[in-house]
């Protein structure tokens, strides 16, 4: 196997399907790369139990400048030559693997030599038989796995809730997420393109927090692929393959209050600020909460705090309009902070019902297709 | 005590005195900072074993925009209230402090209230009784510090190794440090000015890296004052302590070599480059040793690193001249790269004796105010 490549682009490649890798993969040949050469392109893929990412570089692309002289395989430690390869010398570079698997990576004046592993050790791709397929805009993938992933449980006691729930029927595609404590739920639609499509899958948060990383803030379209246990999404000559939870995942939609008792408009901002601000006192305490009071009598709404070890905290928070019953409620700072910043710099409504009932975050505009829930917390 | 002050202007002032402020300090009291309000200014005051940073926020700074309502002092958890200054939301905050420590920190409508200690128990500072002082340029001192400290020891078996070894003599100043395996000697004229000043004191190496920190790029002046046991550095406002290392520092001067065999001249930033290239194959190894093999005939430079657990590496590598004896050389990449990483984008001479002799780098302009001493591994 040898063939030559612009180092840069080549580079970026790699980094791509260096994603898939981790160090913590149980099978050693895993940490490598898989570097295969046919006669007009080369495939890269990296791979660990949850993700694999595949690339292809073709001698059609301009800017790869791939140069093949004789195909072949061998598997490359992933660490070690990408390190390589971001430090040669020169704009090209040059790999050759010997019959013994002795790899010679040269580039200007200087010349790497490491022992490769065999390629026909590399554990095969579960093959995927999708009938068909779905397509969105990389920008609101991208959004819609930001906007829910902060809602994702950690526990791995209850694995189903360390995924995002996509449901997609009647045209519309729905994402949710919840670690029990708080949820977020997204709504695309999808309009007619998606026609009777009808999926009902869990995918891994890990897997789509890498998949977020790889995607374009622009219009460049993701074709998904969905299978009994695996989902592909395909973004030019790259693959992300995931495997799929299994399992049901709860109801959450009978979760959401359908009506409220007090609703409060503020700018999602300058409340994560009072929010962050607030926290400072309750992350010093044992009970990391905060309170609410909206006053709707004298049209006010105060954040308290309070904590043995550090101290107290009180803020008259600013809003637009406050309506309904007086309330009092306490909560977590963090998950409202959390819910904040996936609003970035909005009108947000607050809809209470009780003190101890869940309460929602909807950004004033397109209320119906974001939602968050956030569990209020019993204090004494 | 109760004033009000300009927000930002305050906390750049608290982030310089925080840095003497270390969680690891064993009296509590150290962990706070002191504020004591007088008519006309307001003391910050940090402090740890080795370091105390004091700054004065007069009235008559205008961006400060100081108001004393009341005198008094105080000292405040400095974690707790410059993450609450930081957050505050208006551009001026007021903080005062009641006859039982309640200390209330207020900003627009945001209300804080922590608990202050007493600041008659925070520890005296040590009367400095210094006769004379030196003045420096603020950036020839952040560069001195700079350019010395990559070779100070972080062995505490040998205390004064861990220090900077200052002398001021003959109107010249001389920075040492050195870890035994390497050393690094820069030479300073100071002028006239200097007089007969002569000083002999060995500085902790991390004061100097904290107070290089807090070092400006420009010419602006920094005063130094030496006591017994004690250095003050006078930075505008602000006063820099550090206590100061007790004993005889090592005599350096005979370890540098006066002739040498082989000398080869290069530019530091592409040698630098070479040294990062083989360090990816020195460094997966157990000895981290790459090899120079300088070929005076052949007008050949080689670099050369290998470990059984990664691979090999040769480069030839590029230089401007090479005259003497051929020689082959083996060392630390790690030390050739903090030492050439030092001297930047510049022409470097390496001047060398005998394989198993102490090397040296110098710039080639000003060759004798700033050289590098690195000692070769034997191998087998």
């Amino acid at each position: 196997m040898k063939f030559s490549i612009q180092r840069q682009t080549f580079l970026k490649y790699l980094t791509d399907v260096q994603r898939a890798i981790s160090p913590k993969a149980a099978i050693d040949i895993l940490h490598g790369f898989k570097l295969e050469l046919f006669p007009d392109a080369l495939k890269l893929t990296g791979s660990n139990a949850d993700i694999t990412i595949q690339t292809i570089i073709s001698i059609s692309d301009e800017k790869a400048n791939l140069q093949i002289f004789e195909e072949g395989s061998v598997v490359l430690s992933a660490n070690i030559f990408s390190e390589i390869i971001k430090k040669l010398p020169a704009d090209e570079l040059e790999v050759s693997v010997d019959s013994r698997l002795q790899t010679t990576i040269t580039s200007g004046k200087a010349e790497f030599t490491i022992l490769g592993q065999d390629a026909d050790m590399y554990p095969h791709l579960p093959e995927l038989s999708a009938q068909s397929s779905l397509v969105l805009s990389s920008d609101i993938l991208k959004k819609v796995i930001d906007q829910t992933s902060i809602a994702i449980s950690n526990q791995e006691s209850r694995p189903l809730l360390t995924g995002i729930h996509l449901l997609i029927t009647d045209q519309k595609l729905l994402a949710v997420a919840t670690d029990t404590h708080r949820l977020s739920q997204r709504t695309i639609h999808l309009g007619e393109a998606a026609g009777d499509a009808h999926y009902d899958l869990v995918i891994p948060g890990k897997s789509l927090k890498e998949l977020a990383k790889m995607l374009n803030d622009d219009h460049s379209e993701v074709e998904i692929q969905i299978a009994d246990n695996q989902v592909l999404f395909i973004l030019g000559h790259t693959s992300f393959y995931s495997r799929l939870l299994e399992g049901n995942y709860p109801d959450t939609k009978r979760l959401i209050p359908q009506t409220s008792e007090t609703t409060a408009t503020f700018n999602a901002q300058s409340l994560l600020q009072a929010i962050e601000r607030s926290s400072l006192v309750s992350h010093a305490g044992r009970n990391n909460v905060v309170k609410f009071t909206l006053d709707v009598e004298n049209q006010e709404v105060i954040i308290t705090g309070n904590s043995p070890e550090v101290g107290t905290v009180e803020e008259s928070i600013s809003f637009s309009e406050l309506t309904g019953k007086n309330l009092e409620i306490s909560f977590n700072p963090d998950y409202m902070r959390d819910a904040l910043r996936s609003l970035g710099n909005t009108e947000t409504t607050l809809e209470f019902t009780m003190p101890l009932r869940p309460f929602i975050l909807v950004p004033t505009e397109a209320e119906n297709d974001f939602i968050q829930l956030i569990t209020p917390v019993r204090t004494a």
